[in-house]
């Protein structure tokens, strides 16, 4: 298997080969961030633009510290100071990074396909770190890596993913990622947060979670988004909490070996106990971990890269 | 023809001779922007402070990937969470910086004249990155870099000058750099923003933008910066677009191979139409382009780089 | 002596040897300041994490280039447009940063504690950049070195530490590493910023500016940061100047050799007036050189390098 592709855009194009051979680089990848020198020459002279128009420390980060140990030079772009506030569009803006030739280009934008036009309108390559609620693919990615590294495989495997389903590009791109792997996926919160409709993307859909953690492998979680969640379709917080937050009692009822994940920032106490969320069965610091390797494999891959191979592995 | 400067502060104090110098040795970094490896190492261990008191994404960008490409470590001094909120006064901010040994500063300022001040208080080298309303060097010299590629000469070309003229740093070093290299330089716009005091500077004035176009080899456009315009001596915008906006009609009056310049970011349909300005004749996106190599060639000049002759050529 | 310590987090916990131990690496790494390539390769493939959650141009500039000097890669962590804003906690956000590999964090927090808090947290190396109140030892290492670089020695001199010393977490620092090393402390100020009880610390407290700067062979001005002064225990600007800036009339009556500094941003005729600043006796310009040395020492030191000797001195 060798990689074709220009770009990352999104989990749903990708076909299951493409997704393995993203993890297994990043296996390799994840070994550089263990050595006393953490960095390996791949992208050396090559300029990576990190075109965050979303605030986001915690993905521009591990993107920025991805490209710096693949020894890339990274400019930040600060949309908050930007053009953007005059009034330029996006494809303005990209065409003009664009003349500077930048290598890549790495997007978060609070516009679903977003990053699909950038793709279009420049000759460098473009990687989707989060584009409204469309997808994530690097968060896919990672999650999945996690539970193979940890599990040894995804087919067959019962994976919950709970909390705020239909707003989270995380969840898409979860489902995608798992469903292609051959993962039974549920999904599970508030009705008003999970509609039936998600079982056309061969998921099944439960508003009980007791029920649907009983049984599972993984139960990823995600954030609660307290801060711009709709009055109407959310229940308090107090009130999510006790009918769909991870404690101590719903634990107890699931499998023992089950893996605990969150994206973070986590809220404690809301979505997640903190007893849990620093215990044995969270990898959620982990899954940190993995981003860089999976984003540093991401950034080799489509700047050309041939697999693990051309590590020296 | 060798470089004696430590400083690019304005075009006015140039010689032709060196104005041509940097164009040359640009022509040479240029090609270092196509190469798969856009890095040479002439800046290597050298400090760059990016010192932005008016903010500019665009143009910071611009000047940090031309030092990261020469190899240079660039520090983006941000203003708004730097000891200016203080009442710290420049020349304080200035000594503090020198202190630390920077060797190359960067600065933008609000105040016409803040870098010939800088230069006088450091021991580095400095480059105005737009000052006031008084200059903004390597964008007049990435201009006349792009009309001497695209046209081969500057010296009897028609150039006019479009937009709002009295308030433009643009306008100002344009017009040195191209009158000192032998164009007939026309500026046209409202009487209220060209006033005929320009003449004194050896071009013509116009009012009438068809009149003014009609013979022109060159237009190159102002942006019209509607944030800020004085109500008192500005038309609409509409009023604007209509009477000197470059739209299609007018653009069917000038020469077939006149080019459509413009220092962005575009206002589409204030004063250029889309059509025109994603058009064939338009050179905006290699202006960008151009200014990467224009600003590589001016920081490896003052840092006692000696032309082309020095990277090989 | 060899360096121990994983951190840098108080000068308090430090013995005379390491203090003295930490200037003399300095020592040799100001030398690099002055070379035409200011790099070395200590810290090659080292990642190190500015996370600045109170806001500093200048001390952040300063780490940033001793870090890059040192040949690190720098990650800014921008807390303004972190997860903090979303409700993280100090904790939270260190282990995600830690998930990262980090080698060196480099922290400015305005609670005290912070940095020890994060040092129990990580794996990597903690630098305290100034917690709260509490202390800000790089600032007392760099005025240590200044002062012995000046005088040749710390023992026996008569420091003055002028200003507001309650809230003052580089008067704390300084009188740290000044008492260890044998110089005489004295507080000066007025009566509702400098309480007696600092006389258990080892110093003299004076109210009277006149007679504490009399037989000073050091006076270091503290910064009046008038912008957050309690209302209810500090006298007007005015009144403070007059009472204890430092101005032509009181330098008079001091020792000709008098040494003058200030951490910066200086206020202009509050503290010090102008012509003392930039005056033969201030040496608060070479304090910011010597403050990139210190730092570089620093980073060197708890990197595990084994002072000036490995620097091939």
């Amino acid at each position: 298997m060798t990689w074709h592709r220009r770009h990352l855009l999104d989990i749903e194009s990708l076909a299951p080969e493409e997704i393995l051979l993203v993890l297994d680089t990043a296996r390799a990848f994840k070994a550089v961030g263990q050595r006393a020198i953490k960095k390996v020459p791949a992208l050396r002279g090559k300029t990576v633009v990190n075109l965050f128009i979303e605030p986001s420390t915690r993905t521009r980060t591990s993107f920025e510290l991805a490209a710096v140990r693949l020894s890339a030079d990274v400019i930040n772009f600060n949309a908050e100071a930007s053009s953007f506030k005059k009034g330029e569009t996006l494809k303005d803006t990209a065409r003009n990074l664009e003349a500077l030739n930048a290598d890549i280009f790495i997007i978060r934008h609070s516009a679903a396909g977003a990053p699909h036009f950038l793709a279009r309108c420049v000759a460098g390559s473009v990687v989707n770190a989060g584009d409204g609620a469309h997808e994530h693919p690097t968060q896919a990615l990672l999650d999945t890596f996690t539970i193979r590294e940890k599990k040894g495989r995804i087919a067959g495997l019962n994976v919950v993913i709970l909390g705020d389903i239909l707003y989270s590009r995380v969840a898409r791109s979860n489902i995608w990622a798992l469903t292609k792997l051959g993962a039974h996926v549920t999904l599970c919160g508030p009705s008003t947060l999970v509609p039936r409709t998600f079982e056309q993307l061969g998921c099944r859909v439960s508003h009980n979670v007791d029920d649907a953690i009983a049984s599972a492998d993984v139960i990823n979680l995600l954030r609660i988004q307290h801060e711009r969640q709709r009055k109407t379709m959310f229940p308090g917080i107090g009130e999510y909490a006790s009918l769909f937050g991870l404690n101590q009692a719903r634990l107890a009822r699931t499998r023992p070996e089950v893996l605990i994940m969150h994206p973070g920032p986590i809220n404690r106490g809301v979505e997640i106990d903190s007893e849990i969320a620093d215990g044995g069965r969270s990898v959620i610091l982990e899954q940190v971990t993995n981003g860089l390797a999976v984003r540093m494999a991401a950034l080799f891959l489509i700047n050309g890269g041939q697999g693990p191979q051309a590590l020296g592995e």
